[in-house]
Order: structure tokens, then sequence, then C-alpha cells
């Protein structure tokens, strides 16, 4: 695989989490698509909260977020022992962990981190605030040439036409680019892609809000379905490809995705419709052997009782999951940074893991 | 089959469409569930206008109201001849009919009083405007008796458990107790339903307004879901049978309902959950022979930019169909008011109408 185009060529859009100089920086996605606001974060506690209330979302930006919020944390720490700079940092590093259950990425980067800084615990205290800083910048940047290279992985593989994507997976869901995003990005610019479906993806309604926003700001051909559409539009052969994004990929290639996902799977099965995930390895977790053993996130009532802000249904009992599990049988391919990985998953995840 | 229990039993709810005097009465379901009003009308135009915006919704609803309409032509024309008469009569027909185009019953109301008119021309212009408002009337009690019939045939058939429905085909969608709303209630009745799953319906939320209000105001235990989360309840088993409603069955058993049944009916099949629709026989139309033939209404771009009045999504494309039709092989059977139609539905669907 060539890399042919770079960040810049692909989107007009700034990163949406970034760090400088003791502040983190994010494009507030609540806002959105109304108004196009960049946020600074100046506490470990106010980042946390962004990462709960879905101010940044995306496995990938809220791992990045999590990491540029322990680089806040070490270069506005005002500790004088290094006994106290590594409580706080344990204090931080939990404040941050204890935000989203489902999303491994999240966990990987704060580990990532805590694994250097441990490391590294015999270094001056300087050194180790750099060591921090500079991780979390690291964290950032390789999402980003991730991305690149799921883009160009995944251009590769899909066919040219129709795409029907779900929830955001785009830049906004990412540091820059997206994965989903930096794969029609890239079909864009080379002219494959002739349409992209946006479902809206309630209850958060991603789809409508994020993705529709993003992808015609970047000058996509996007047309937007409500959830129940879906299947209406694939029965009438208007669907080439279904790509969506990734919340947590196990050994077996189950994954967990926004709720909506496994639905799409099933179907695109009925439909005889290639259906892709991408996703980076990062939010691949070899320690689970199916998806059975993934959490599920249940969200507030408040989510399905209201939409948009608007309140539309009386006081009744709501079930709602935020994430659901697709059973890889469903699944045509995972596009990685490191390649597509194919059926059978177990044997090729196994593998791939084992050439890194 | 033995009729239980009177519609006063299964529901406190009023009939929804009601004519007395010159007026047509019809619950705002545009208001619902922020506010429970009865409005009236008292003109062919607004009624039209009801049925075009939805205030009044439901094939079986839409049919009495514009029969309702008819019947407010004719008590209310200053006609002094019959010509006169006859002139205004096709005048508020016709105005009646270009309101919806998928809903047969809408249709099929009009077209007997038509018929009815047009066989009695020779009466007196006073005897001819008494058979119009009789016929009404009837058209709206045969309604009534017709959901009370399906509902004692749906719950002899319905597996006890949890029961999942799309949109509203209750009491709201036609003039009392509904088609759906009828065999829920009575399974209520009987102790048979343990929980009654409520998608929300977007675009329009007829799941999350309508259904949820209407079945927890008498009583029954429900929950309401995203439309993206049914299939994950599926996954877990958590479903036991599908109940849908139906806008148009066509002489194959395929048949046309609101956005999203199709979906649900592709992923009955795949987790071996029964479906059903319930429908009346003038819900049924022999003239077509298949599903492909029904057309399907496409509606406003607004729909799915805004959300319970909230503008959710910036301005993009959007595809809005209203309706989705569903094949006859995803189907377990067809709740009818002549009891229930099991397949091949083609020979049982033609053998039933023959006996009639």
């Amino acid at each position: 695989m060539e890399i042919k185009y770079r960040p810049e060529e692909l989107t007009k859009l700034p990163r949406s989490v970034e760090y400088r100089e003791g502040k983190v920086y994010m494009i507030n996605q609540r806002l959105l698509p109304r108004e196009f606001k960049v946020e600074e974060f100046t506490t470990v506690e106010a980042v946390a909260e962004a990462i709960k209330n879905m101010t940044v979302r995306g496995a990938p930006a809220i791992g990045a977020a999590a990491a540029f919020g322990l680089a806040l944390y070490a270069e506005t720490s005002k500790a004088k022992t290094k006994d106290e700079f590594f409580d706080g940092f344990y204090r931080a590093y939990e404040t941050l962990k204890n935000t989203r259950p489902t999303a491994v990425n999240l966990f990987w980067a704060l580990n990532r981190i805590k694994k250097l800084v441990e490391e590294h615990r015999e270094d001056s205290l300087d050194e180790i605030k750099r060591l921090i800083v500079e991780e979390a910048q690291k964290i950032a940047d390789e999402d980003v040439e991730a991305n690149l290279r799921m883009g160009h992985y995944g251009a590769e593989v899909l066919p040219e036409g129709n795409i029907l994507t779900h929830c955001n997976a785009g830049s906004l869901a990412t540091v820059h680019l997206g994965t989903v995003g930096a794969v029609v990005r890239v079909m864009h610019k080379e002219g494959t892609l002739k349409l992209l479906w946006l479902d809206e993806t309630r209850p958060v309604l991603q789809g409508a809000r994020l993705s529709a926003w993003e992808y015609s700001y970047d000058g996509l051909n996007v047309k937007l379905i409500a959830d129940n559409a879906a299947a209406f539009v694939m029965q009438q052969g208007k669907v080439d490809a279904i790509i969506v994004g990734a919340d947590r990929i196990v050994a077996n290639g189950d994954f967990a995705n926004k709720i909506g996902t496994y639905m799409l799977a099933v179907l695109a099965k009925e439909h005889g419709i290639p259906f892709f995930t991408v996703a980076p390895l990062s939010s691949i977790d070899m320690s689970l052997s199916s998806g059975k053993e993934i959490p599920i996130e249940e969200r507030s009532p408040e989510e399905v009782l209201t939409c948009g802000g608007c309140r539309i249904a009386p006081d009744v009992p709501v079930y709602n999951p935020a994430f659901d599990v697709t059973p890889h049988k469903y699944l045509t391919g995972i596009i990685t940074d490191r390649g597509v990985v194919w059926p059978p998953f177990k044997r090729n995840l196994k593998k791939l893991f084992e050439t890194l």
C-alpha cells in the first residue's frame, strides 16, 4: 500500500483534540452542527467530564484526550517531591479511567503513559514530565498516521459506488481524518465514492449532527436517512458496501460499536452487501476471546426521551444500550492500520499481532 | 373465536375520530404526548388538511376521517339542487382523496360512500344526505368492531411473553382500540403480555409520542427503545414476537407499512422470531399482485432534519421514504377481522375473499 495523500489534502478540518502548553483544546461536539467551537480545558477533572458528557467522543479521540489529560497534569502539577507527583498522577489516571466503560483506547492510552512513567521512575521529575507530554503527543500523531494508513488500505478494498456508514467514525471521532472518515475521504479523492449514505444514529444523532456536518464540510456527496430507512435503501440496491467504526474488536473478530451496528450487519448479510469495520490496532483487545465478554454501557433514559434537546416522549421506562456487539460471521473484513484482515478472523488477527 | 371483551373494557381512551351534527372531532395527534386535545373541524378543507398534516394518521382512522369529511359536506351543504349538491360532493371527494397516496382505506371509504350515493341518485336530497351520514358512521363503527375481532384473533395466536411493535397501530391510528392496539390490549387483559417493546419510529416518532402515550395510559407494561436498539434486544432473546400494522396488504401477502417495518421483518427472520401484521380486510388490496406495485410516499426532508421540533442536522440532502414494503416471505401470519391468514398467502387470501 502506498500513501498517496497527506491529511491536509483530504480534509479542511483541524484536529479535534490538541495539546499546547498545559492546555487541552477540543472541538465541542455537543454544539455541532449549530456551532463549530474549539474549547480550552485546564484541569484533569474538566477533561474527564468532557469525555463523560461526550464533548469529545469516538474511541481514538477519547484515547488522545485522556493522554492529554495526563500531559496537562504533568505540566501543571505543583508537586515538590516525586512521591507527591506520583500520587497526583495516579489520581489523574483514575479520574480519566472512570469516564467511559467500553472504549478500550481510553485504557490503552492511559496505561501506555503509566507504563512509561513507571519505567522512568528513577529519572528526574522534569524528565518524567517531559516524557509524559511527549508520549501523549506521540499517541495523537500515531492516531493520525494510523488513520491515513487505514484510509488508503480501505479505499483499496471497498467497491466503487454508494457507501453507507453509521454513527460518526470521522475526523471528529479521532484526532484527525477518522477511521471510516479516512477511507471515504481517500475514496472521494480518487473518485470512487459516488454517494455516502449517513444514517442519523439515534439516540445521540452522531450521524445527523456530526457525520452530516463534517463530510458535507469536506465536499463529499452525502445523503441523510432515518435509521429506519437503511433496510429499504439496501432493498432497492442503492448500497454497495457498509463501513463502520469499532469501539472494541476482540480476538475472534466480534466487535462492539454504536448501537444499531449489529442491525446493519444483519441487513447487509440479507442483501449480500459487503460489511467492513475499520479500526486501529489499539482498538483490538486480544485479551477477550469473544464479543460476549464485552461489557455494554447503558446510558441515561433521557437520551431516548429527548431528541436534539426536545422532549419527545411521555415519562415511560426506557432501555438505552449505547453499543451492541456484532458477531464476526457478519463481517467481510477488518481494515486496520496494518492492512486488511480477512476471515478466519481468529487465526488472522492472531497472525497479525504475532508479526508486529 | 369468541368476543370476550367490549372496547370499554380494553381501553380508557375515547374514539380518535367522531362525527356529530355537522362537525368532525379528532384527537390532534400532532400535540401528543404534550397535550391531549380533541379538535373540531367544520369544513371539508380543514379535514383534508388534518389528514395531510397527520393531525389524524393510521390507515383506518384516515378512512373514517375522510368518510366523516363527506358527512360534514352533506349536512352543511347549502346546495339547492341535486346537481349542485353532486358537484360539491365530487369536489369534496377529490379534496379528501388527494391527501395521502399510500393509505388504501382512504380510497376505500370514499368510494364506498360515492358508490352508495350514485346508487341512490334518484332519491330525495334529504334522503341522500341522511344515507351519507349513516354510511360514514357505519364505516367508523365497523372499524371498531373489526379491531375488536382482530384483537381477539391475534391474542389467540401470539405467544405469551414480550411483544415488540413499531410505529402506532393503536387506538389513535384507528377509530378506537387499534389493530395492534386491540391485540396487545386483549393480551394484557388475559395476562399474556409480559412486556411491550416500543421502538420510537423515526422520523415522525409515532412510537415514542403516540404508542408510549396510549399504552402507558391504559396501564400496559411498556419499554421504549431507539429504533437502532431493536436488533440488539432480539439478539438478547428478549422478544417473543413482533406485530405491526399495515397500510396496504396486496394479493400475495406483501405489505406496505411505516418505514422500518421491513428492517424488523429481516431481523425477526434472522432471530427466528414470529412476525405478524394485523389489518382489517379494508386494508387488503387484491387488485395489486405484488408489493412492487405499491407507490411509496416520499415525505419532506424536514422530518429528518428535525426531531420533535428541534433542528438536529445541517442542511444536507435527505431521503425520506414514509413507508417500506415487506415481502410476504418474512411474514408468519396476517391477522384480519375474519381470522388469521397463514402461508401460502396468495392462495389463502384469495380463499378468504371468495368466502365473504
